[in-house]
């Protein structure tokens, strides 16, 4: 990291403003700026840290999800996700997410970077996971509401998908190019 | 989009149950998904749709802004991004957030997408920006409540940035890697 003279903001008071447990949370704050400002209604939403699953193939295909989502309200392609359940690590949710909603295993795993999802209000923090050499062990059991497909993508589909708008989610878009780049 | 017989989830009813105005809606929903089932807590985030701009010099190095964001609760690497007001269009927005917050200027501008923040609880729409050949044509005056430092960084210093988790935001990643893979 850089030098740098920059400073954090520092929360005064923060107060819980609207809750439905355990999904979302959201607080009111009165933060003081470096500059000395107060501010006395600043939001943060906190929802539940999750993690984005990019699991290749032996032949560097992407597991894919075809599913409806209702933060953009339709059908698009998603990797496989999921919320963090109190007692894992964000490793083990990538492990068992991938497993229940695509039925695929994988040895090699790795870390791309953890990432907040809304740059003011927070919304959770995305852990991104690469798996290598994945395979089919077992039929998808997610017990998500969402139905889904499972398609193997190789890059340049990614990235026609991407350009074509089938991907609707800032995350997965994130996930699929952090990997592409890394390859 | 390939065929697919994958249906939307219905909305039966949608009553408000938090709101900050004009910068925070909670609204808790009633759903039938495909399937039949009905779910009668299923929330949506209303936060404001919202822009992120990667500018490029005419020495293909990207206008960047080190800046504390109150979302990661640190001093990270931006882009140029906010709220797209009432009456404007995403491109004006653009146009006006580099401008306001780095003093740079562009003529030519692509839209690479739209993307939900959110994929379960929405949480506002990214619109993408690539602007080509940006300039500095006046002092920075964002107004916003941030500092900020800018800095002009080539792809080669942005993925590294990247990896050592200097980029906290995930659409700012999103767009960065967009913009790389796009050129």
């Amino acid at each position: 990291m850089r030098e740098t003279a920059l400073k954090p903001w520092t929360v005064l008071t923060s107060e819980s403003v609207f809750q439905s447990p355990p999904w979302i949370q959201v607080s009111r704050q009165t933060v003081r700026l470096p500059d000395g400002r107060t501010i006395d209604d600043y939001h943060q939403i906190t929802l539940a840290d999750y993690v984005i699953v990019v699991a290749q193939t032996v032949d560097h295909r992407v597991v894919i999800e075809r599913m409806y989502k209702h933060g953009p309200g339709r059908v698009g392609l998603m990797l496989p996700a999921g919320g963090i359940n109190p007692g894992e690590s964000p490793l083990q949710t990538a492990q068992r997410e991938l497993l229940e909603e695509t039925g695929y295993s994988a040895d090699e795993w790795r870390c791309l970077g953890q990432f907040v999802c809304h740059a003011n209000y927070g919304c959770g923090l995305a852990h991104i996971f690469l798996a290598h050499d994945a395979r089919r062990v077992a039929d998808p059991d997610s017990g998500d509401l969402e139905e889904m497909e499972i398609l193997l993508l190789d890059p340049r589909e990614i990235r026609t998908a991407i350009r074509n708008g089938e991907m609707p989610s800032l995350g997965v878009v994130a996930a699929a190019l952090l990997t592409l780049d890394a390859s």
